[in-house]
């Protein structure tokens, strides 16, 4: 994603603190208090412009919803369209994913989706990519018993990269879909990228694996 | 497939038992002074026309190849192909895969190869599959200590299944590829069929797994 420098979105950003958590580390150990209703805990990391966790939220009332992401000028047309939805169960954090045991606790969150992540195509890059072991211990310890990872791509390498790091982490591949848009599955909610680029043809691959601890 | 009834499948095998062994359960434990020299032993479950197994032995000497297969009357063309290639790290056996423990010991095999083995689409034929856990715990009652399953097919249904299968037996993905001919993969034989299936446009995808035991 091509990045703008935008010098307003720290402002914009701060304007809507029920939107936008301001101190994510306050929150630690009672994010039930954080939303409205009470209800398990869904994060997508790296959630972009929004749109799926945004639809994920209107469909899905009884869940709470928090996207992370890391560009402020990305994470700020997020909060445009969260301040469009008005649903009680979404939240944003501007911050790191790699230190999410500074906001939650072993327990607080129930699934994490990834979507579109970065591939970091590079071997040298390969501990920034977001299903790297450092990653995933730090999903770990933030997930339920059992936890989930959701994960879809259009990038084959990141895909073939991730079904090795989950199965080494020793994660169980309870759902595999190589060619997401040709199968049965049902009730997928694209993001904004997943829709550009499968209507030019690019496959999408999508997991669900299972932390066994 | 299309199956051809051969009734002189069997003489032909018969005439041969230097290539197509007769009593395989005699040489369990001992598969060592079955081949001219020693080397570990590698199976292709369900050979077929056995291209892949005889180029795989012409190209690894230091290996001993048997390639299984059911059905008799395609055995009798991998016959042909293993008399004309005149190797002896080269053996053919006309018989079920289920009961590889009636013909070889824990840790007799090192390698098991299963190349676009029968989709078997249907969930009620789930059991057929080669990947299926059945199956899965067959291989390992005769492999080495994590010994490995290298497995092709352009069928990403059972792919797709096959993942899943060796994520809940609890095998280790040590290699994947969801477009083996577009990878940067070195050394492919190619079967029969995926020569075929590849021309015409099909993706190959391919696993290396290991049991943990």
């Amino acid at each position: 994603m091509r990045l703008r420098h935008k010098p307003w979105a720290k402002d914009k950003l701060l304007a809507y603190p029920q939107y936008a958590v301001q101190h994510p580390e306050e929150w630690k150990g009672k994010w039930d208090q954080a939303f409205s209703g009470k209800g398990p805990i869904h994060i997508e990391v790296g959630t972009g412009k929004g749109r799926f966790i945004t639809e994920m939220a209107k469909a899905n009332p009884h869940i709470n919803y928090i996207g992370i992401e890391l560009q402020e000028s990305v994470i700020v047309a997020a909060l445009d369209r969260v301040i469009e939805a008005e649903v009680p169960n979404l939240k944003l954090m501007n911050l790191d994913a790699s230190k999410l045991t500074d906001y939650f606790l072993k327990g607080e969150v129930e699934r994490v989706y990834l979507n579109f992540s970065d591939p970091w195509p590079k071997t040298r890059h390969e501990k920034r990519r977001l299903t790297f072991k450092t990653f995933l211990k730090s999903y770990e310890e933030v997930l339920i018993p059992n936890g989930e990872i959701h994960f879809k791509t259009d990038n084959q390498g990141l895909f073939e990269y991730s079904l090795r790091s989950f199965s080494e982490y020793g994660m169980l591949l309870k759902f595999v879909s190589l060619d997401l848009h040709n199968s049965d599955y049902e009730g997928n909610i694209m993001t904004e990228y997943e829709e550009k680029f499968s209507s030019r043809g690019s496959r999408i691959f999508r997991s669900e694996t299972q932390f066994k601890s």
